[in-house]
């Protein structure tokens, strides 16, 4: 999200200081601030096509489950979405850019947090859009409850400390894969570190989630919620539910769902070759090129 | 570790720009630093006692280990020694101070990892390595065997992803104690948040370990190290193994150790009064104090 800097960024401390305009490759936070020390804080990545920020409202809810899981201070929405709205207008002649939000617990002792919003153009995403990505399956370490059972690990929260998401992209490198699909300890397919797993049983996509609506201790994604909307309308059946290793490697196609990839076909899961379905998986892409929310 | 800032702080590109004392509190870093992203560096915090830093072989590598795990570039050990010796000249009037060296991956995109080491009194913890703590267990989520079988999830680096430690102290205040000891899914005594446990059966000092030093996912602990290194001149036999629970709520004495706060014994275990042993918490904090290196 952040591969090219733009020239200007808005900064604001939530609900506190003014909004002010700032160049993000000038020094804007101290060393003592816990993004930096602690990745104690949680951010959101939303698209912005044509000028549209897309999923607005499904962001800024999850930032704010975000914020509750971390005990962090209620969000102040108007101050986000006016930063968000500046943020935005610096963006107006880049077809796709995005546009990320961060808050963290701010200056370690202190009580007030720190946010700032930053916006860039999006790298342009449309080959792998069309030619997928290959996947390794890595055991994401936890059961697939966890977060029933140990809210601690802020499993469902968007937060900074993403290091782990990081080291798991350079192991899929390092097995000459592009990509990662994080599997529960007891077998069940979770999500990417950036990306939510959408799967497809005949005319059903699957996304994965827990009995109940407990969570899988997974993020609940943006873009699959909005390509699940948009399904219904064109005669695909849509389920959360429980995916194990099986469904997802026996299944018709699946993808990679994100902000700002959007769907990316998964072509090869542990180096074996799996079915692109280049129809559902162009018919997606244009729906969420073309939302006009 | 950053409490109580210090009016002044080294910072250093590692290898790169030249040192240079900067306040801790002015803005020094970019918001597209990965540090403060994606938690994506690693740190040491390093205990200095009348101006004395202590383990500081030990720090440094633990600090390349990490840097390995994480696939950083390896630490110019002469600049990070450097930078940690002029940090040391702000604390000379400190009786207890602690230095902290951070690197992370750097701008996003960029090829240059950004340092700094930051310098500033200890909180007085003399109290506290008296009195004790009251811990609660809660489960890491993870077996014990975790980093031969995961390595991505960086378990034995000391990160700049430290949210869910924070989350788990948190945790710990509602349940009305002090500190944390992480237990591993499998049932096996880990460590505390930012601490290493060890524990007294008899004459014999047990800290947690692997068979055949394999690791258990914990970090290896600089002043458990120089406890073991000192035990066993004052007669008292220690062990790296497997600590399972029984093995800590059934011990004659157990404590938190680690840089700054020194060892503290564990009063309590899940609310459940725990013997503290007065007279080896004192001994072994007599030690801690009175190092010379």
């Amino acid at each position: 999200m952040l591969n090219r800097p733009s020239r200007e960024a808005p900064e604001t401390a939530a609900g506190a200081a003014p909004l002010r305009l700032a160049d993000p490759a000038s020094a804007q936070l101290s060393v003592l601030d816990l993004a930096a020390t602690r990745g104690d804080g949680i951010f959101e990545s939303i698209s912005l096509i044509n000028g549209i920020p897309h999923a607005i409202e499904a962001h800024l809810a999850r930032f704010m489950t975000s914020a509750r899981l971390l005990d962090l201070p209620e969000p102040d929405l108007g101050t986000w979405r006016d930063a968000i709205e500046l943020a935005r207008t610096t963006m107006d002649d880049q077809p796709e850019a995005s546009i990320k939000a961060v808050m963290s617990r701010g200056i370690e002792g202190g009580d007030c947090p720190t946010g700032w919003v930053f916006a860039a153009p999006t790298p342009d995403f449309s080959d792998v859009r069309t030619a997928g990505v290959r996947v390794v399956l890595l055991d994401r370490g936890y059961r697939h409850n966890v977060d029933t059972t140990s809210p601690w690990l802020l499993t469902g929260a968007k937060t900074l400390s993403y290091a782990l998401n990081r080291a798991a992209l350079r192991e899929a490198h390092r097995r000459d894969a592009d990509d990662v699909v994080f599997v529960s300890s007891d077998g069940f397919a979770l999500e990417g570190p950036t990306s939510s797993l959408i799967v497809l049983h005949g005319a059903m996509l699957l996304t994965p989630g827990a009995p109940g609506g407990a969570g899988l201790g997974i993020l609940e994604g943006t873009t699959q919620g909005d390509i699940f909307g948009w399904a219904s309308g064109v005669g695909l059946a849509t389920q959360s539910r429980l995916v194990s290793v099986d469904d997802l490697t026996g299944s018709d196609a699946a993808w990679l769902v994100s902000s700002s990839r959007h769907a990316v076909p998964i072509r090869a899961i542990d180096g074996r070759p799996h079915p692109v379905d280049a129809v559902i998986t162009e018919r997606i892409n244009t729906f969420l090129l073309t939302r006009t929310s």
